[in-house]
């Protein structure tokens, strides 16, 4: 790219090319100042990170983005400083997800301790499919996949567990050994010989990647049943039972339901047990969708009553790179049932997964996931696990948590300016921003109409100067709505004043 | 883990714990301290990867390495110095990819600029669903992605492309935009609405992932139709058509045909023009599957006849971490024709991918992939192209096709140590190691017997010596033979002398 840099290489390096360095070349003097010089970039954004001084972002718009950045991909290979600058200039523009001002997605925060796993993931280079090729990696997969599903339920223990490429695979996985559990010959001879439409359902707050699974293996999204929620955005049980009824009454075959443990937008939990209870009632799958929420296993103070009855499931979706702070990705889906990932997902590929193999073969994961080859996602867990133990993931569950009901006490000591939508289950905290003008207005669906169409307003004035980042959305009660998160280890109270601050600052005159 | 380090960060740090470093405390000391020393560690890894005196790996039984290394969660975290200790430990028995004496795989070598671009891209820890978190990534995406179609065909570049965690989801992309294309109304109404059954076909040396799409997408594994190949390992197009009309004349509906450029085992590459003008003859999909052998588009040397006609094809799959040499994971699939991506997948998530956004939504990604979030697998091989150019690239994959002729002509010299299965159209070499005893034994079913079950022991003692890897399978019409990969940059003829002879050493007794 163009700009120059802060980050020079030796004149005796710098107009080197990739030819220099290894494997091209047998000595490290090269490689080594090169990644050096890397690593000196990366340090000075993990600083910057962590500087409440800098802004979280310099927004540019994608055009003028494109003109400020040289992306193209050149002919002939550009020189190693050439590189450097370019890993400067990158991070100069990318948002600092990690910085104590950004709010904005489920995955907030830079936890330096798993960010050097994955610096060392990378580094080690391998895939997860065999034993052969990742032996530390794989026996890791399987200590903390066992420890997790010990945390979800005694019963657990000699379950199955496997990482996938985020929560909508996950939830993929579990439908997949849903389907295969009850309907074995679908495999082979495919749905359109089950006697019957399969029904699956699952809460309107749900994540949309549980409709997704309905389109994608052939149910068709009108069979996939968005079960109304309450006013706290819970799955109403009764509401469910019904759906069943109706579609059973209809020659149907209802069986598979995703509840939620921590929504998306209202960060709601679903009444696992009520629905367990239905689930038994009529032989249904319950696949528990605690992507956002399992984080909350992991605290003694807030697991119950949110995750109640968790251990009912048969299949359990929890999200490490969410409220644990994990990097990006990690996702673990979890089976109260040892064998059906295999059996379900095996292709009988004897020319990969070999069992003539000079160790036992039962340490191959590769035949019983739908990927292949999978990235190594478990070393930045494992490592990050060590360094807290129970005890400080423990700690950190309670003081997001904390730091939250401190938000919604802070909102409702300013009614004028914020007007909380509900009461959080969790660390979504949802609520408009009342500017000057509004303020002295009575409460009504005029005004929810007037705070909506402000929100994309002050979140663009928000990106522009770079200061707060705080996700907004629609749902289907209300319009346009802040949703702030507060998932990072790095927030803390006087981060939360300042976001309160700020967004009056920036949008007092809208 | 137990094992003492040879990096011992400062008295003063060695002994504090996680809470030292950002975010908990504002001050870097602490965190550049520990990071170094965690550099240092991967430096040494990348040292010793790349000296041919050093170990590919040392093995140990899964339950052996239970006991030598400490994988345990703590109740308490760790200090700084265990946790250095741990990523030590975990590097020594670490299998070293990336080694010059590794043709395991088909994804070897540690390409350094790639490496350095997945640290950078840990650091940055993003998600790729949109635009205002990604910027740069996301533009990088477009740029990249719009190159590998104009490479593809001068009639693709108008179309889509997305990154996807690996080929088997890659090709599940192209199964679920043919299906959309040909039966819009499947997404809401179901396979089972479709009138007939759906019938895919591949042929029988295609990698299982084509299979899994049917049982995943509700065809079931029957109505995945494996064509016949040749003995070089190519689809027979004629059988390709007989068993379309055979299935025609059941009243079944064949959509969808899956190419294959670069077989997993043999490296073959099917014969994309004939298949594309069946295809065009009966209105159905082609895919290329060029996971595998994509990269040699790069070459104009290789890439005729191997690839010729894949600008026919309506989708291709091309992971650029195998033949490319980029770091694990990096997949792309791309289609001819734009919007099918989103029109397929979009699920109408208007909570999480809101229309009135500050900039132009259209660069937002999240609502056309069945992942929601994906994690930035652009970085690294953008980077990596900026570094070798479109140039670097050709010479690579023209110094792995050469390497590859050389061990053919290798193994020719000692046909009385080795035996040739066939001409390889790839990098892929296959081949039987003789041992003493069987070469003087006329060629026959019984001595191919023989020579496969020295394939298990023969890579035992490769993985037991540590000094070479080399795997091994059995095919539909062979028992075991080795299969050698050279897709590293970091491979020599010296290095195909060492491995032809490390054999001999290692095998000649059995």
């Amino acid at each position: 790219m163009a700009n120059s840099s802060n980050y020079k290489l030796s004149a005796a390096t710098a107009n080197l090319k990739y030819t220099e360095l290894y494997p091209y070349k047998d000595s490290a003097v090269n490689s080594k100042e090169f990644l050096q010089k890397i690593v000196d970039v990366l340090m000075e954004f993990v600083r910057s990170t962590n500087d409440r001084k800098e802004k979280v972002l310099e927004f540019h718009h994608p055009e003028e983005m494109k003109k400020i950045l040289d992306l193209k991909i050149p002919e002939q290979g550009l020189s190693l400083q050439s590189l450097i600058d370019d890993c400067a200039t990158t991070l100069k523009y990318q948002v600092k997800t990690g910085h104590p001002h950004f709010f904005n997605q489920l995955s907030c925060g830079l936890d330096i301790i798993s960010m050097a796993g994955e610096w060392l993931t990378a580094t080690a280079n391998t895939n997860m499919f065999t034993y052969e090729i990742a032996p530390v990696f794989i026996l890791m997969e399987n200590v903390v996949m066992t420890h997790m599903r010990e945390i979800i339920g005694s019963n657990w223990k000699n379950g199955d567990s496997i990482l996938a490429p985020g929560g909508s695979i996950s939830n993929l996985y579990a439908f997949l050994a849903a389907r295969h559990k009850m309907f074995p010959n679908y495999k082979e001879k495919g749905i359109a010989t089950i006697q019957g439409q399969l029904v699956m359902y699952t809460s309107d707050q749900s994540h949309y990647s549980v409709k997704s699974c309905s389109s994608v293996c052939g149910l068709g999204t009108d069979n996939c049943l968005m079960v109304p929620s309450d006013i706290h955005g819970r799955m109403i049980p009764a509401e469910l039972e019904r759906l069943i009824l109706d579609r059973k009454g209809k020659g149907h075959i209802p069986f598979f339901v995703a509840c939620t443990s921590g929504t998306t937008v209202l960060g709601s939990f679903d009444p696992i047990n009520e629905i367990a209870d239905i689930c038994q009632k009529y032989g249904m799958w319950l696949h528990v969708d605690a992507a956002w929420g399992g984080g909350l296993l992991l605290s003694k103070k807030y697991r119950h009553p949110r995750l109640t009855g968790i251990e009912r499931a048969d299949s359990v979706t929890w999200n490490p790179h969410k409220l644990m702070g994990t990097l990006l990705q990690c996702s673990t889906i979890h089976f109260k049932e040892n064998g059906l990932l295999m059996s379900c997902n095996q292709m009988a590929a004897d020319y990969l997964f070999m069992q003539d193999k000079l160790y036992d073969v039962e340490f191959d994961t590769g035949d019983k996931v739908i990927q292949c080859g999978r990235h190594n996602d478990i070393f930045k867990l494992w490592l990050q696990w060590r360094a807290k133990g129970d005890e400080g993931f423990e700690k950190h569950m309670d003081k997001l948590m904390e730091l939250s009901e401190y938000m919604v006490k802070r909102i409702k000591e300013q009614p004028e300016k914020f007007y909380l939508i509900l009461e959080p289950e969790m660390v979504n905290v949802s609520f408009w921003y009342i500017p000057s003008r509004l303020r002295n207005v009575a409460h009504s669906a005029a005004r929810e109409a007037e705070l909506g169409k402000i929100c994309p307003i002050l979140k663009g004035r928000m990106m522009q100067s770079g200061t707060l980042m705080v996700g907004y959305q629609p749902d289907d009660r209300r319009p346009n709505f802040f949703r702030n998160i507060i998932s990072s280890a790095a927030v803390t109270e006087k981060d939360v004043d300042f976001l309160l601050s700020e967004l009056d600052k920036l949008g007092n005159d809208l």
